[in-house]
């Protein structure tokens, strides 16, 4: 939407570079299609060199690798933005960007990626972003930016409530989802067992937050019953999503369990919360996560 | 071992019918391989006829078949030992039987049944025997007939207790060897999430056993620190041992999952005990065995 508004997108890609030079970038999107026929996509992260903006989307099992593909882009003024799954991203990033050119984001969005050149979103495309200093003149900077290309963007006042909000769903859904087998998020509404267990580890996730929020002096606490009540409802709209962690179960690939269920459960240890559903979930994705990198 | 030493013993068959009417029974077992040449092996109930014992080792999936396959071998003094895994089994069996005359069985044993014909005895070989009214002198007359057949056999003075003292096994180990896609015990052991959780498992068992023997007015408790050390100890010792659940996972068998972890679980809800991972447990292994009936 960025490249479509006018604004001089580079994107770094691997499996998709030869079709998109091809044929362009084709996004069949519930709220309209459309296509970038001309794309600037590069190989290298070298070849994109200095810019304003980096939007890294990597997923967070590539985490270590972002240093090397961010750094080539970086010049004197240039912000970057972790599009990621997860508790801790920025703050890795922080460790070698300065801190206040540093944010957040948390897509709230069912899209798969299909054949190359293809994106297929299916439902929603929310953007929440925020600040690693919380600085709202930063972050309105970067707010404005997005919404003028016509993005759905929600500027979070705290980026620490955002993530822990977003984990809520992450959490239950991604995990149960991989956990299962690998299924969909009508599996888990539907088997009751399921259900229930859902449902009890988001208030787990709800009751680790807002201990965690309290110890960075934050007030603005989440409110469990509406947490609750807000995801399983925006969850029975989804139809039968697969989220991303079910589909990399299904291809065998790594899966995201340590930014999205690790890091959490290190927090609860470190606050001395007992988190009995999330351990249980953190153990069986990261056996399964195990056993699938080791093909045993 | 019966029929080694001597007792007229008619066996039941179904998929090792022929194989056995041709060759034998072969146990090849860690305590010393056996034949059996001449084996009396019937195709229905109704050609074996009444007896004085009826050994009933169905699985607990099939045990809404039990009343069929066992009446036709009822005479007016007949008594029935349920050799079979879970609880609420002999319960079951006296709503049709006089409850004097059942009898609950737990085999610790690592066995696996192989080619037809043959039986596999891994490890292990004790049985532990009690008696649904818990009377002594119809105790020791079973305890007796085994034992002098060589059968390793343990009189319970308690059966709810022993039940529950092999749940303790039963629903960490072979619920997470299901739950986790059909592994191993040494999987479980090793990897530091499931054997905390298989941990967390069988101390809520324990809790939940305690609270359910006091309301029977059993005051000898199980002690949750003996368990959980002599448990761990003893699986220790067996090497990757493929549970029967594992096993039926991976032949996409059912699973015993309502007499192994739902009636316990059941047990904890009208007790009010909150047991998370023995519910997580449940939610996962009865989701796995539905999709595997449904073939989803």
């Amino acid at each position: 939407m960025l490249a479509r508004a006018g604004h001089d997108v580079r994107f770094l890609m691997r499996r998709d570079l030869a079709a998109v030079q091809a044929r362009g970038l084709d996004i069949r999107s519930h709220r309209g299609d459309f296509r970038l026929d001309d794309v600037q996509c590069f190989a290298s992260a070298e070849e994109i060199g200095a810019v304003d903006w980096v939007l890294c989307a990597l997923k967070t099992t590539a985490l270590g690798e972002a240093r090397a593909l961010i750094e080539p882009c970086l010049g004197p003024t240039t912000r970057v933005l972790a599009l990621m799954n997860g508790l801790g991203v920025e703050e890795q990033l922080a460790g070698w960007i300065e801190p206040g050119r540093v944010f957040g984001g948390m897509a709230f969005v069912c899209l798969n990626r299909g054949e190359p050149g293809i994106v297929h979103h299916l439902d929603y495309g929310r953007l929440t972003i925020g600040h690693l200093g919380d600085e709202p003149r930063q972050l309105e900077e970067l707010r404005a930016l997005l919404a003028a290309a016509g993005i759905e963007v929600v500027a979070a006042t705290r980026l620490r409530r955002a993530r822990w909000e977003k984990l809520c769903w992450n959490i239950p859904f991604n995990g149960l989802s991989a956990a299962a087998g690998g299924v969909g998020t009508q599996t888990i509404l539907e088997h009751p067992g399921l259900h229930a267990m859902a449902e009890r580890a988001m208030r787990e996730v709800v009751a680790v937050a807002n201990e965690d929020l309290a110890t960075f002096e934050h007030s603005d606490f989440l409110d469990e019953g509406a947490v609750v009540a807000a995801m399983f409802a925006q969850t029975e709209t989804m139809g039968d999503y697969q989220t991303s962690m079910t589909i990399d179960y299904r291809l065998g690939q790594p899966l995201e369990v340590d930014a999205i269920i690790g890091a959490p459960l290190r927090r609860a240890d470190e606050l001395r919360i007992d988190v009995p559903t999330i351990s249980a979930l953190h153990a069986l994705v990261d056996s399964a996560d195990q056993r699938m990198r080791t093909g045993k």
